[in-house]
């Protein structure tokens, strides 16, 4: 086992497996205050030590983060995730929009040839949940149910791979989709994105990659390439 | 410091990150066996906890193997590149190779837009030592000399979150290539890939975007689509 240190015990992994789940359920989602210590150990009946060995991992592998004086909060919903947020969190915001562009285009191409009734089910739900954010008139309600579309349209591509990188990029894609939005909604933030559910439906692929990568309107590479490209 | 553990001295953080330099600049490559516990606290004057700790905290980061009896080696070259490696590794082939093709179609439309006479020469010498590698008829090194020709076409988009990306799945990427290409070289692996130099040299964004998408012959879209597609 390479990865686990000779000090840690078999006890010690449980317990991190064991947190580790409840965090990746979405049962601790991200953003929230976890147990205390005292807490965790009366719930999962094992020592104090061994509550907190397991705690520091999970810091240590970034999915967790421990605040003196005001608890431990959860960061990321993964270790990936927590890698993927540190190593990029300081990246060129036009940098993510081109991932974005990259992957979101290329998995709306797969979804048109793969789709099943079940992820057209979930798209349409998916565009009426985004609308309703919208009509709120919620800038945080619309971050979330965009990205949630957005989620769902890479998850439809059947490609585990790709749609394990691009939720594990969650939290960097939100904040660059926050700063793109910003506070208040805008018309030119709204997008209409029932033309790609339809290409999907339709499983016209490269409609569908087109369309998903006309979206990203801040960093389109037709903006990108007036404002800093060499050719 | 949410990342480091309360437990953990600023000395043994100190050590961690002179031996993750040693991997990130190569000095220490993956695949090697790193210096022994005893010649580490020798040359780098710390005490042994000290050496063992830091070890530890990057076996458990999925940079080094700690093989009991044999050493400890080192198995990925950054944090992110151990992780995704782990979390990839069972994947489905198709899957990394419509990753691949994804990333690398996209990051030759940006490079076609973004080459600096710098890149263009660094495409032609990769090109060189990929035909070289092919005539020499190694697999291994034609696996090798492919990689580093790819990666230097991602590195010519000018895009830092696809360039780490694609070197930290370098690993899985090479794996699958390993997969593909074989034991030994037969015709169709060669794939010239002068027309794809050509078109990022030409600045023509959508004809570099279109051979780099074709070259992943096993794996192509039109056969995913024959094999497994529900549509």
């Amino acid at each position: 086992m390479p990865l686990t240190t000779p000090r840690r015990s078999a006890l010690s992994e449980q317990v991190i497996a064991e947190l580790r789940k409840q965090i990746s359920s979405g049962e601790w989602p991200v953003g929230s205050r976890i147990p205390t210590e005292s807490e965790l150990v009366e719930q999962l009946g094992v020592a104090r030590n061994t509550v907190r060995e397991a705690v520091r991992a999970l810091a240590h592998n970034g999915m967790l983060d421990i605040r003196q004086g005001s608890g431990t909060f959860v960061v990321a919903a993964s270790e990936l995730a927590g890698v993927m947020h540190r190593r990029f969190a300081d990246a060129d915001p036009r940098h993510v929009a081109e991932l974005r562009i990259a992957l979101e285009s290329s998995a709306a191409e797969l979804a048109a040839r793969r789709r099943t009734d079940r992820d057209l089910q979930q798209l349409d739900a998916a565009l009426v949940r985004r609308e309703d954010a919208w009509a709120s008139g919620d800038a945080e309600a619309f971050v979330s149910a965009d990205a949630a579309f957005h989620t769902a349209v890479v998850a439809a591509s059947h490609n585990d791979v790709m749609t394990v990188l691009y939720a594990d990029l969650g939290e960097v894609m939100r904040d660059w989709l926050r700063d793109d939005i910003g506070k208040e909604l805008r018309p030119k933030s709204h997008m209409d994105h029932t033309r790609l559910v339809d290409a999907i439906r339709a499983g016209d692929a490269e409609a569908a990659g087109r369309e998903a990568a006309s979206y990203p309107f801040m960093c389109r590479p037709d903006r990108l390439s007036e404002a800093g490209d060499t050719v």
